[in-house]
């Protein structure tokens, strides 16, 4: 493989699964009266066995604004398996009855080592070193483990809910590879000053906005997906213009749907779908 | 950020959601029955409470003519918070039986202060200063302020439903990012040269179209939705034609759905779902 | 505005609307059953009456042959409202019952006065006057009426249903805006040659096939509609394949799908959709 | 109509129409119960007046083959009327009520005279005459009248069935009209020499697959229409994989669903459709 | 033909056959009640003569995770014919009263002689002879079938469900056809170059991730299927993020949608779908 091109390096966390439904509208009314009384208590209790798992991980919920979609969970687990088991606990919440899947999307939090990755295969060209030999490879195992142990690099990996940012974004997107827009052709060292660029642009919304960036290639037909949480839901709109500024959107970048909520439990989905 | 490459300083005011809706034909003469004699009455005042709320902003609904699809609602709102709001009790409205959502897109008035912020960055750079630092910042706020309060943008980010123009005209937009068609990667002193020419396209409807323009970028895979209001409903043709042949329409703009239509309030509704 | 991308000037006269429904095979036993004898000269009336209104216009239907879509009615009157009032007539069909609503394209007769554009600048031009001008506005009023009350212009704007041309095909159109197919960047003097030589394409099959040319920018996705009428299907391959080399067609144009059938009463529906 | 890209002269024979099919698998159980112990038998026979009908032509079915669509039916007919007579038969067709309609396609046998058309007009320059002039029209008229008695031609506009070749693919095809990849601005001379490389590609296929070639244009968004008949399935991948490197299709084709099956008559279709 | 463009010669083997279901949720509690306490045993029997045929060949199933969709089937045969059949004894199966088809994709097992082509062809050029000549195929005939016989190709035409590598991921591909990225314009000796470099990031992961490459020409719209077997989910998305930088894919490469799972059986299916 040609040096210029090489993948970067990626560090992987936790598996993720976006989950958006729409809710049958019909069906409510009698689906509420068959509930009965308890309906609440006992979605509340069956919905944070899925919230706090002790497997590890986490689901949260979120009541979209401005879709025909309803309702978007995200979960986050250590392994595909325990995604799997999050899958078949959701299916099984009595609100099921009455909401359909729209979406399902597949990933696994990701940070990618850009860097890192250009910063290493220079040093081997430098030392007469092969990328990918024995040295290189030794010294990236290092390089990895103190990456990933990073205090930076965990929360990417293993992020938390963030507390007071209650609104929710998720979007998929991939990198192009047309002719004259070719992300995959370009050279780590473009690429990764491309990235560096991006990231100061998410770091000027640093505490305002947070984000949690998943991998899903191979996974996915998109590429990646995009969870922002920001106290104000405009600052979706800020930091999503100045993002397709950024050189590495404008020319390379492809978006898919957005889906914009407010994170709300299941006494706030039931009262969502009550029809008065 | 290159300077060049700026994105457009904006103002932003209340949320808007657009809501586009089918009849289900089959189930209308059950419900209108079900319904019984004070239905409009009952349907008027429900949508009464929408229409004008307390909170602030206003909505307006249409008959869509020449579509499959039969009701469109806008929502112009403070808050996000509001725009959900108004959501349940759209969910609500007794005439939700036979409605089927077809469409729903969220977005914000929007100014573009394309003229501003290329103007102030073209004065930081012959100061010598740098676009974004203090100095930029402090008088990018205080013009900003002054933009906000004139009438012109008043009337932009907080419109009011026009009188005398009973027929709509709603479609969604997107700008470009081609190899060779690429509005994002244009210098802001091109993309503020081909605003204001576009611009000048409008205003030579004055009186006849009013617009109202919102953004979505961050809340919808469309970046802009487009809200015409006419008297005479041959001018949404010509106005759109003659933008069409604007530069900045004929090289960046894509276009989606057009939906058409005519001011009218519940009663009208139940008059066109009748089934005679 | 450059003079050389100038729109060209239109002229516009009824407000055309196309329909086509699939019919729902399951219903159609049941519903003859509870139609009842007297069901095709009841719905003969009342087709009557839309296809002849009091308002102006006309409207005609067509059975598709070869689609899995049904009925096609084509509906011309002299403003939106009326064609607002067609749809509530044909929703109040009693055969709607059975039809269910697959397509839908709102437009308006057009007469597109390229050649005269062309004219008018370039005598501007050589006045040293400005294109948009008082002086050329009122010449260009002056000249659109005499076009308009053209007896050419008048066919276009005011068709008939045209005799002895049973069958019907019909398809939406746009032109390209592609950085290097873009027919809204080309001078209006290319534009002119390029309809002139097109219409001669046209021209070649007078008497044979009759088109309907209808403007839809600002009204659906799609910028035009085309209707043709022959009396030999056949015809329809051979003035398309024609006009698809036509350079206009072969660099700038983009088409949607094609319907094709033919002219029949209510009684030919029946009878089409009466399952033995 | 610059000589250059002059349309090829075609002849037509035959129109066309295919029909796919979805099993309706709920429906089926509790169908076949109903149509009782002689429904083979009158399938059997209602269709084999579909199959071999008296205004000449001929209809044959297929079951689909690794496709959610179960059956496609194929008719060929002297006129479209003749099509619409057909469609009505199949919708008669007991089996109807269990049988959803996915795709049709609506296309007549076309030969293409691309060599024959780029030999005259190179006659007629080398005459100092016109192409479409009157002795050109002549000459043309004359030869296309010898081409069309042919057997070769003759097999082309009126195919049988093939016999011995069991296996039936379908697909549908366009050419491009890219700015790089535009057949319609192609000169005839260079369509001629690309179909006639194209077509040996079919003939080293001679006797183990038969081609019908069907036209599109004007009846449908796709240009043309492909059935492939084989004694060997994989014959259907190798000769499309050598015809997509000819250069005519490398460069200048797009292709749609493929439909793959086994010739199958009303027996065979209960048979599949039969539930265990 | 051009030597240059020479498509590769190929070997396959057994027919496939990817299904991928959906679970009708409403359905499925009635359905484990209709089907009693014998159903997981009845079920299990009916797969088992699904999953080892007597004819040859093998099928897997897996439970898709992450996904809408419930279930993806894999079947192996040595005919289309055989394919046929498996497909009716899927659909007789019980649980197909609540599964619903949502994907099909026909391809045959295939192994591309790029290099062998082109080794043949450089040969016959050296020779003075012609590609496709006599001599040509006496010898093509003669390698092939050697390397047919080898136990690497027998294992890509004939591959075994491989062991302790219980994930799966499978989606679809093409080669693009773009004017400047056309994979059927390149040269034999360039595409065998590239399919040569992208084997060698397939066989990085030999031991962790093991491939099935099916070809589709001539079956499907699209190209190929890809069937990956892993012991760790993670290994998908680093395989395919590093092919994706390989030449071939990232200029030339479309991809379909991806579907992820792990294998189970007809107990883990109806575990699944129990609702709790």
């Amino acid at each position: 493989m040609e040096s210029q091109v090489l993948p970067p390096e990626t560090l992987e966390g936790w598996f993720a699964l976006h989950q958006v439904f729409l809710a049958d509208r019909a069906a409510i009314n009698p689906w509420l009266q068959k509930c009965g009384a308890d309906a609440t208590n006992q979605l509340e209790g069956a919905w944070q066995a899925v919230a706090v798992p002790s497997a590890g991980g986490w689901s949260a919920a979120a009541q979209l604004i401005g879709s025909t979609a309803d309702i978007m969970l995200m979960h986050f687990r250590p392994t595909l398996e325990a995604i799997g088991d999050v899958q078949r606990c959701v299916a099984r919440l009595s609100i099921m009855d009455v909401l359909k899947p729209a979406l399902s999307f597949l990933s696994v939090t990701e940070a990618g080592m850009y860097h890192l990755t250009a910063q290493l295969s220079r040093e081997a060209a430098e030392r007469g070193d092969s990328v990918g030999g024995a040295a290189y490879r030794t010294e990236l195992a290092r390089r990895l483990d103190v990456e990933r142990e990073s205090a930076h690099v965990q929360r990417r990996l293993y992020p938390e809910l963030p507390a007071g940012l209650p609104y929710v974004c998720f979007y998929p997107m991939s990198k192009r590879r047309n002719a004259d827009q070719n992300w995959y052709t370009l050279a780590l060292d473009e690429r990764s000053r491309l990235m560096r660029s991006h990231g100061e642009t998410g770091r000027r919304y640093a505490g305002s906005v947070t984000q949690i960036i998943t991998g899903a290639i191979g996974f996915e037909a998109w590429e990646w997906g995009v969870t922002l949480f920001a106290k104000d839901p405009l600052d979706f709109k800020k930091l999503v213009t100045d993002m397709r500024f950024d050189e590495v959107s404008a020319k390379y970048a492809d978006f898919g749907d957005f889906y914009v909520g407010k994170l709300a439990g299941p006494r706030h989905w039931l009262d969502e779908l009550a029809q008065g």
